[in-house]
């Protein structure tokens, strides 16, 4: 059945461009990534929104200008995109550039297949649903199942709609009761996504209740518990807590087992946010952070931070199968066509209908890396971490706001002229040392180290993300703080 | 403040294999679309899951293989996978393969950053800016605003969720109140994430009516007036109704200005579900299909459809400047900092918090394409769709089922032995020879063409999605029908 063609003449002229353009932007790729891993050039070259219009002349044509642009184009995004994968990078819960993923992530735009069923995506299928197992064996949902999502955010979504499915099993064909009254229960350093994804829910940010926490920033289950005992006094009910593994601007991670205590005495969904922290499950140093994960009733892991592979790649795993299918299942017919290989259809456990092939990336890094490269590079980054740490306090004016649990140093720095300073005058000098210093590497291009508001103050927020990072960037940023006018 | 670090011997020993895998990564890519394009080789390999989880080798090991695996499993994925860039792929809604957003693609997941803010993707944010407005600019949204989701299922979710603040502007802070009673309005041909929207927003799939359609698959708008004043009567408060551009199956375009009629004089939202007929805009012949579009007060449109752009890139369009960010947005201030450029974040416009640069691909491409370009793509599948039908009723025993509105085409086929039956003999005739024809077809790998359900009956959906599928391919395809067994 299958057809020789016979090659057309413009058929093979475009052929010879199309292959001079993927020569080219491979080119392009491996020059960059060198450069980035050799730390060479600047981490970004800042310009303002409108200087950047103009140097990337965004204005779309209307005739077209041919695919000789292309390659014209993709430098210029390069130049002038943040280089995530720098050395000396560390603003953000990602960093370094993994280059068997980037190949995946090529792959999956060349095959571009939507991930609703086995026939339209037979590989992406089986690929994600042994990476799903394999995630499931880490935290010890021996019976789990899972989907993967476009990041944290629609994963934590996801987790709350079926945590709601359960508690309020009417909920999908006849929606909120008006004696419902759901409420959930999150600490007050979680991720927004929580606290959203009750709004989308139905429920309003009035439905979740911020938990208090310990000063490292992990909840405190004391707390939990009485909240949990005032919102029933108040006719409302409890159905879903949320503890975080890795929180987002401290790191730190709650006390899993503690909280599962409360949940299971009070018949609760315990959903566990791991979208940073969960990787370090992959580590026999590190997982004990996580001990007591297996009894949670979902989890979000984002293997696009800690484990280097491109944005967007999130896990969400349930520790119950079908539990995500009776949550958000639609059997729509046009789609499941209710054949034996339909029984590998992941469609239906997704709040998405077509879906990129996420998992193809981390496939190719775990054949590439394995179990143990992974952990080499969780240790390395918990490693990491704590170096700064003690780089840091070796050196005057530094001081650690939050103790360093996970892979990010919360810290401010007080100016030489200022170091007599103390109690909230010290803070003052602190935050506004933090603002300005922060903007003028940012503007120099030669860090990009990001801040949060910690006790009411900017506080650097330096996360170790890149295990190429090594000591010399980590010296060379300190220095720079100091030196910083 | 740069350095030029000295390049270890291991570094640059591991930039060798990584020029040689981006490389030969370029070459495989080069050839799979060349292969596709001339129609050569299978449409797909089939296997069941289990022979192609042996010819996978899923397993993920614990030591790792090294970066030297990367391209087997490159060239084992492009060989199981569906060829959606073939000629003879027309079961999606999608089809092609767009050399430039393919390298758009690879540059996204190079440069690996995330859309929350200006800082951290500031070529990203102004490139979707720039299309947002380009959209818009065609579907009429003068004041509009907008932002990139992963699908037209997590766009028509955002649609559903501003439509509820705008008719409920408490539900953001405290939920749904018992007085509430929302309910919403779709065609009973509309694509089932909207229904599941609204189980997502609280409401339930009871809170969704199904409006008839007419006999082309249209939504009718008297019997949406009707349902409406029926609803309105049971205490119910109507707020949000949902026309459909390109139905999945029959590719319908509902009547958009009778329906804004209807919506304009009962107060309520009116959203176009355009995930895959907004792209008939691009063309002066056809967007008279979505006269009145610009009365809309929202839009999905993914241009990952009929524009050929690798999946996902689809946009959630908004008529009114703000309604994105009073629905989703909770100002985390670890993220957004309140500097000057902040103006550009589209972090507190998504449902998302980190978002992959899907905004790459459809900048890339329009540059190469320009509006013209895109125009002739659309007329182009227009032409398919009207050609294979003409193709296909010039042959006995096959017959249109569904008027053709758009690219869909959907018919069924009576074998030669059973010509004599008519009415329900004939469709359980058609029915049956639809599911083997398909199936046989699919197991030889020679046409993947879709089917679904349309008057009880099994039928064929052919879709114009490639451009490069010749009269050849859909001759081909109808001779494939008549001699299977």
């Amino acid at each position: 059945m299958f057809r020789a063609r016979s090659t057309e003449p413009s058929l093979s002229s475009q052929t010879e461009t199309i292959e001079a353009l993927f020569e080219g932007a491979a080119r392009l790729a491996s020059e960059t990534l060198e450069e980035n891993r050799a730390g060479r050039g600047p981490v970004v070259r800042r310009l303002s929104p409108e200087e950047l219009g103009r140097a990337l002349e965004l204005e779309l044509p209307a005739e077209g200008r041919g695919l000789e642009c292309v390659l014209e184009l993709a430098a210029k995004t390069l130049r002038y995109s943040v280089q995530t994968g720098h050395t000396r990078f560390t603003n953000q819960l990602f960093g370094g550039a993994d280059p068997a993923a980037i190949v995946g992530e090529w792959i999956a735009a060349l095959s571009n297949t939507s991930m609703y069923t086995f026939e339209a995506a037979p590989v992406g299928t089986l690929v994600e649903l042994a990476l799903l197992d394999k995630l499931n064996d880490f935290v010890g949902f021996s019976e789990g199942e899972g989907v993967f999502a476009p990041g944290g955010s629609i994963s934590n979504l996801m987790c709350v709609l079926a945590a709601r499915q359960r508690a309020f099993p009417h909920i999908k064909r006849e929606g909120l009761r008006p004696e419902d009254r759901p409420v959930m229960f999150v600490s007050e350093e979680s991720h927004y996504s929580l606290e959203r994804a009750g709004l989308v829910a139905g429920i309003g940010t009035d439905g979740t209740v911020l938990v208090a926490v310990d000063e490292v920033g992990r909840m405190r289950p004391e707390e939990l518990e009485r909240s949990i005992a005032s919102e029933r006094a108040k006719g409302r009910t409890p159905f879903f807590v949320a503890a975080t593994a890795g929180t987002t601007v401290a790191g730190a991670f709650d006390p899993i087992a503690d909280i599962a205590d409360v949940t299971e005495s009070q018949g609760l969904w315990l959903h566990i946010d791991g979208s940073y922290g969960a990787s370090a499950l992959l580590s026999r140093r590190q997982r004990g952070l996580l001990a007591g994960c297996d009894r949670a009733d979902s989890m979000t892991w984002n293997p696009h931070k800690m484990m280097g592979v491109p944005i967007s790649s999130s896990a969400t795993l349930m520790r119950t199968k079908g539990s995500l299918e009776e949550t958000l299942g639609m059997h729509a017919d046009y789609l499941f066509h209710g054949n034996s290989d339909n029984a590998y259809d992941l469609g239906d456990r997704s709040l998405q209908c077509g879906r990129r092939v996420d998992a193809l990336k981390l496939w190719f890094s775990w054949q590439v890396q394995g179990d143990r490269g992974f952990e080499e590079r969780i240790d390395a980054l918990f490693g990491q971490a704590a170096r700064f740490r003690e780089l840091m306090e070796e050196r005057p004016g530094f001081r650690l706001i939050r103790e360093q649990e996970g892979t990010n140093v919360c810290f401010r720095y007080l100016h030489r002229e200022k170091r007599g300073a103390e109690g909230s005058e010290r803070d003052l000098h602190e935050h506004a040392a933090t603002l300005a210093i922060r903007a003028q590497l940012a503007e120099e291009g030669s860090f990009l180290v990001n801040y949060a508001s910690l006790d009411g103050a900017a506080t650097f927020r330096f996360v170790a993300a890149n295990p190429e990072t090594g000591d010399e960037d980590l010296t060379a940023l300190l220095e720079a703080i100091e030196a910083a006018d």
